[in-house]
């Protein structure tokens, strides 16, 4: 990997924001570090949903009217298997499918997960580096109050995000190795972004991976994280309530509030610039006393024509150079 | 299971015999034991093309016009794996898909292969009893004569039976057990119907399980087979013909010519009645001086409209009774 940006990211928030800075940066800077927490094992398919997330938005394959999932996708597969009789609660599309049935095969022969993605990425198009975290495999694990212990996406999808939540476990993350050349990308890069992605389901489970934390701490690009919260502005997308939902549950579980301020706090001193939406302004204070320069934008992508300002805003991070 | 009629069998031609058999057997008094030797992995999914078509087939979803896979089908995950650059020789249908998912799944929970089996006809409504001949894994390779070894539907499908074959394996097949109930189904029977399959790649596998052939030996019931072959008649349906010249293939690696006759020898004592189709009557002579009686009776139940002929006349011999 050459030197260049590097961007930290989950699925769909990260998705839109990596869509938005590809309009400014050549593709062949970026490489993307996907969090692979969420990924799962069901109906002995191994799916990623970061990962297709960010290869379909990348390749412009993304149904950006639902947000997730691949345009012209239809659900046969899915109404077959519940006529049979099975709970289905997470929905694979006929065409997605495809990426899932490519994923475990190849895996099941022996490939690593970094180069199935990477063969993915080309069979798709996508010119920006995409690598999986780890190939190890790594579960965020939600544990509730009231004791029980599901999957991620269990929480999210099947649950809704409303278990209230006691505590969230990387499991597998104390024994997985960064995938390759991740560390190098992070140590050789001139910028690095934390993507607006939920902090501790997105983020957290890549900060997880012993040795990309202290990559982090020791490169000499700054680092740049992208509030995903926007505390001021009501949310009408039910996807986007829902995905609000998780991240307030899971901040609650750390003891703290759903602000952009919180997030601030839960990366620490890892980031050495924050940017806040402009309709949290007021919050640029007690940020800036956590540590990180501030930088005020509008950051909303979800619906609005495309602009440039948040893109131009985290790549003149990069313009100033190295510590 | 109750003492009745059991059926051995494979995949397209058995399954067409089963339901000309059920309109005039209730469903209830057959237990048909299938070939799982074809039986695969792709694309990390376990497939079972016997159990499936014989499911299909019996709950009426067979796509009866193709001969294989499930009426109003759609192919657009395959086309979609195929744009990913996977090389797609077995076609997995979107709906087809659901069986695979909900079988790996169970598999991959811990069920075995036949309580995945009951529970797939259940949900189809399928209610004769269908149960793998073995919840172990049985694979039938096929060793060409160059020196390759290829499974039975690779060289079935992706090679259209076209190799030389040197030699059949039943892969696994020393160690496999029967699945529960299958010895004692046939122990038990009142008569017991080898169908009108493959008898190396369909019927082989299942006798090579350590203790069907002794079950089918020590039981009191009258085993009847049902020519697979007819050797007088020019086939003309494409999956037919490439069926035959498989058929052919691996009966000359036995030093046996593709005739009615030849099954007959196949099975030896393990048969006692032997159902020859009207065209090949000239071979009764043949077959009978190998030990089995001979019924001579239209066996070609491809395309044309059923009639009960066939079933009453191998029903007859249960009538006759036990020996």
């Amino acid at each position: 990997m050459s030197r260049g940006v590097v961007g930290i990211g989950g699925g769909i928030g990260a998705s839109r924001f990596w869509r938005a800075l590809l309009r400014v940066l050549d593709p062949a800077e970026l490489t993307i570090v996907v969090n692979t927490g969420d990924d799962l094992w069901l109906h002995g398919l191994r799916i990623c949903p970061d990962l297709d997330t960010t290869l379909y938005a990348l390749s412009g394959r993304q149904d950006v009217e639902r947000g997730w999932g691949l345009a012209d996708e239809s659900f046969r597969c899915m109404a077959a298997l519940r006529r049979l009789g099975r709970d289905v609660w997470f929905h694979l599309g006929d065409l997605d499918l495809a990426t899932h049935l490519l994923r475990t095969g190849l895996l099941r022969e022996g490939a690593r997960l970094s180069e199935v993605t990477e063969r993915l990425a080309a069979a798709m198009g996508v010119e920006a580096g995409v690598v999986p975290m780890t190939d190890d495999e790594v579960t965020t694990l939600v544990e509730t109050t009231d004791g029980a212990t599901l999957h991620y996406e269990e929480f999210l999808v099947r649950h809704q995000a409303t278990p209230e939540v006691a505590r969230v476990v990387h499991s597998g993350a104390d024994r997985a190795r960064p995938a390759p050349g991740v560390v190098t990308a992070i140590t050789e890069a001139d910028l690095v972004l934390l993507a607006p992605s939920n902090p501790v389901a997105s983020i957290g489970p890549v900060l997880a991976v012993p040795g990309i934390r202290e990559a982090l701490l020791a490169t000499d690009a700054p680092v740049v994280a992208v509030s995903p919260i926007v505390s001021r502005v009501p949310i009408t997308d039910p996807g986007e309530r829902l995905r609000a939902t998780s991240r307030a549950a899971l901040l609650a579980s750390l003891g703290l509030p759903p602000t952009a301020t919180a997030v601030a706090a839960y990366y620490g001193r890892l980031c050495r610039r924050f940017v806040l939406d402009a309709a949290d302004s007021m919050e640029g204070d007690a940020v800036r006393a956590l540590g990180p320069g501030v930088d005020v934008v509008p950051t909303l992508l979800a619906g609005r024509p495309p602009d440039d300002v948040l893109a131009r805003t985290v790549l003149a991070a990069r313009a100033a150079g190295r510590a």
